[in-house]
């Protein structure tokens, strides 16, 4: 039986037929590895998925962490699950072979990890929080920090989370409170911070925290952040004093634990003296650089596991839709006559059609930023290198935002395709839902991406990343174009959608940037459009349309595309192009 | 401080200043009421909601029923709170006085409901199946069984359900399979059936179920259905042969049971002999349309219920925009400013605009329904009524599915206004949306809707429905183009907007019916939008734009609807006008 998971097709067409993996391969970089050996990586990912990961999905749902007052319980499949995980090398699956990685290509590893997301998020975000982690630190770290933390990451015994928001400031992270103070080479941290992923456990033997905190006279705002390193236990195996303060209870992602922790707040006193023991990471000052680091990267891991959430209710609803027996077609009014397959009604057809549009094109969208990931670091010119850089920095936030709407509208109509039954925690589709609609909080909201998108990305080096941004699509409209037909068709209107977005993208800023800014998640979430419709069109390159029912499949898909989703962007620029000014005119006393 | 369930003001502004409900109290039938028990009871709603309903929402929802194989436990707030409910004779509120009702226009009736489902969807609707169902008896029962039935439900000490869906039938009631035996003056039943709200419980003297069954030899189809009355104890207090098969566990609406019920399988033996005991009501084999006065009522119910859940999250979503401090001004970058509220963020007043244009829009329309079934029941012309009908015909489809789609989004922003907390359980918001998802489903699923609305409504009687909806937008049309300015601005787009509705009907039934039907819900939501622009529009009528703050939102939120939603209406005709046939090409090997 086909996998409810992913598709592991799609996956061999994106990665060997259209990103072509292959010649990655041929880099310096990856010359350990082959096709083959990539092949059977990803199916040792869909196999452990399939085991350890998907078997406890919904048992991590229904017996969430619990918090005695002093000690977190998980159930014990996690930890099972995340030994099982760390035995593959999966960890480091993209990271030096000198650190212990399998020096995989990025656009492979994130293949991999898609197979966790799809199966469990709750225990998978343990595992992707520390390898978020290690990658920073391989970056910023010292190497004695490498060998102690590092290490032992890649090995599963260290698991670790990222500390930015506090009680008080969310998405604003000018406001950070936490206090550094020096203290012989060290530092003692004294804070509050909220909403942190695997923030305690008893999963690992020890937790490395990076934190976000503000050394005495350093600048106010972002520019006095440094970051730290904060272990649960200390080197000499005392207890910091980094305590949790509750759980957060959430709608979805249960499997995590998700809490507020308490830094130097004289729980434990490590070393005789008050204050959570700290070591600097990277420069003083520079701590918001070194977490965006790890948060770029983190933002497109948002946008794969609200992707692969949305695949997996997708195939849910699909396999339901198979298999289910409801009703006639519209001209056979028989009821004598037995009852067919729900996915003989058009109008399933329809919810599961727009399902595969949305979930196959946010998962384009995440394996190509993948491969970008990999030219930025592999290519063999410094100009394929920035181009890479380019392109990856205008299309992070559309990584991060559109799977996290898009996947969660696919994870919506796999409960209606299910009817009554998909609304029941005695299915699966539910627990989807529940999950991915945190994806457009964390890590960055949807208006947060917004404001990135259009006040920062879409201007940065004078505008040189929509620039780049226009190549790429050009390139793409091109070869659609001169293959004429059918292509030559969704070439022009991608085009043409494409050249509606830069065009308000320069009257925006020709305007007041407030107004600007008031419409910016409009501007989000046509670009994404146009951009996931490119995705679509590149795709189709790609795909034979006599190759049989899989290629038929995405051209279908595509059409669908274009001729349901693409249309909705011309409302969306019109209300652009107006400057709309009906939002910053409403007045807090008019509500 | 006001209410974070409803709206006082703007229920005022509706049922006052917008449906004219002095005008209805004119009439014969309501000649005991005047507008100052009106609001009596208004505020009396209010306050039952706001002190007995929403003060264990939350419980109801963490602590769901109960089911130990024999017994089901409800938390006792249910029953403290529907029997306070029952007290204050809303049971009845619109039913004759003569059968024990309040006899209030409907239009009231409903208003008053919203409190209650605003407050706690889980115990409100063992009230509102109770109200569906005695309204049926009333109009289709016999005078024992309105004795016997009616006046105990009015008092609280009868609920009722209604049971339809089969496991092998859902949506598609043709193939109901549930036998009705005569057996002396009733009939003996065997069968099971699926997604029963309230099906069992101990809150309640008896349980009045309302059942759809087939008499042996009666016609296959929906023409051979009958229905039947079948109490969970007998009149001379023996137990029926009705037992719950099990408890469905649902993502929300968790206060109300939902069961699957085995009649007829022989846990107790009624009389001596096997079966369950059935009392046919109204006529053999014309079971369908007796439960279709039910059901439109209970559709237009569910559009109510969304309605209430989305004003509910809206206020909680305005009323933490005030007080959260976060972030600041665009234009002012200085960090150590303090933080500002967020609803002085441009991004966060979209939010809650958005909501309240959903929100009021969509209690608008139903309160317009409402004031419909008045006029169909007491205006004092045939012509009157008739045209009433017509109108509640068209509108019911829409009345149930734009406030549960919409209702829904209006939710979905009211987290993300919450960000990470509205995520969380500490926090009411995702409840609401959970709530809400359930609208989707029930009563008829989305696509069920849309088949009504563009397979029969709107041909019905060769278009007569569809042209006195035009009637009606067409006055309010002509009286906003006579107000000139800017209401002439909003007519016109409404009138363009509708006549492309109307352009687009006449197309998709020009074409094959496959065709025009998988593209229903397309048809559907386009219909929609029109339909709730033109509320807004009527609403605007009754606004003095000068009147204050209240009336300066009204408008604001009208513009909103017309910038940002109307527009969006253009793509969806413009599909439908191509006679799409995407989906139906799309073969199921091919996904």
């Amino acid at each position: 039986m086909a996998s409810l998971l992913l598709s592991a097709r799609n996956l061999e067409f994106l990665l060997f037929e259209w990103l072509d993996v292959p010649r990655l391969l041929a880099r310096e970089r990856f010359r350990e590895h082959t096709s083959d050996t990539v092949r059977a990586v990803l199916e040792l990912s869909e196999q452990v998925a399939t085991e350890q990961f998907a078997t406890h999905n919904k048992r991590n749902d229904a017996c969430e962490p619990t918090f005695d007052g002093t000690r977190i319980t998980v159930i014990p499949e996690v930890k099972a699950a995340l030994d099982v995980f760390a035995a593959t090398g999966l960890v480091g699956a993209a990271m030096d072979a000198d650190l212990g990685g399998l020096q995989l290509p990025n656009t492979v590893a994130q293949a991999c990890f898609a197979w966790f997301q799809a199966a469990n998020v709750g225990t998978a975000a343990y595992a992707f929080l520390t390898m978020a982690n290690a990658n920073l630190l391989a970056v910023y770290g010292t190497t004695e920090q490498i060998e102690q933390y590092v290490r032992p990451m890649l090995d599963g015994r260290i698991l670790g989370t990222m500390c930015l928001s506090e009680p008080q400031a969310g998405s604003s992270l000018a406001d950070v409170a936490t206090r550094a103070e020096p203290d012989g080479e060290g530092f003692r941290l004294t804070g509050n911070k909220m909403w942190i992923s695997g923030g305690d456990h008893e999963l690992s033997e020890n937790i490395a925290h990076l934190v976000l905190a503000r050394i005495p006279g350093a600048p106010v705002g972002v520019k006095g952040l440094s970051l730290f390193l904060v272990p649960k236990y200390l080197p000499d195996g005392t207890r910091n004093d980094v305590v949790v303060a509750g759980l957060n209870h959430k709608m979805g992602f249960r499997g995590t634990t998700n809490a507020a922790l308490n830094f130097g707040e004289g729980a434990f006193t490590p070393g005789g003296r008050a204050g959570a023991v700290g070591f600097l990471v990277g420069e003083r000052n520079q701590g918001l650089a070194a977490m965006f680091h790890m948060m770029n990267e983190a933002r497109i891991g948002v946008g794969l596991g609200a992707t692969a959430l949305g695949y997996t209710g997708y195939l849910h609803a699909l396999d339901y839709a198979r298999s289910r027996p409801q009703g006639r077609p519209a001209g056979s009014k028989d009821p004598s006559a037995p009852q067919v397959p729900i996915i003989a009604h058009p109008d399933v057809r329809r919810m599961l059609l727009a399902q595969k549009s949305y979930v196959e094109g946010a998962l384009a969208l995440i394996l190509y930023c993948a491969r970008l990931v990999d030219e930025q670091r592999t290519a063999p010119s410094a100009s394929e290198r920035d181009r890479a850089e380019r392109l990856l920095s205008i299309l992070t936030p559309i990584a991060k935002s559109w799977p996290s709407q898009w996947g969660l509208a696919a994870n919506d109509l796999a409960i209606q395709v299910h009817g009554g039954y998909g609304y029941t925690r005695e299915y699966d589709v539910e627990q989807f839902y529940r999950d991915n609609r945190l994806n457009a909080i964390h890590e960055g909201t949807h208006g947060i991406q917004a404001l990135d998108l259009l006040g920062r990305k879409v201007v940065l080096d004078d505008g040189a990343a929509l620039r780049e941004l226009s190549s790429a699509i050009e390139e793409t409209v091109e070869a659609a174009s001169a293959a004429g037909g059918e292509l030559a068709d969704l070439a022009a209107a991608l085009d043409e959608a494409f050249a509606e977005i830069v065009a308000v993208t320069a009257r925006l800023h020709s305007a007041p940037p407030d107004i600007a800014l008031a419409n910016a998640t409009v501007y989000l979430e046509a670009a994404g459009h146009v951009v996931v419709a490119w995705m679509w069109l590149s795709q189709l390159l790609a795909a034979d349309p006599a190759g049989g029912d899989f290629y038929a499949g995405k051209w279908q898909a595509a059409r669908y595309f274009y001729r349901w989703e693409l249309p909705k962007v011309r409302a969306q620029v019109e209300l652009l192009a107006s400057l709309d000014v009906t939002t910053l005119e409403m007045a807090p006393a008019w509500f």
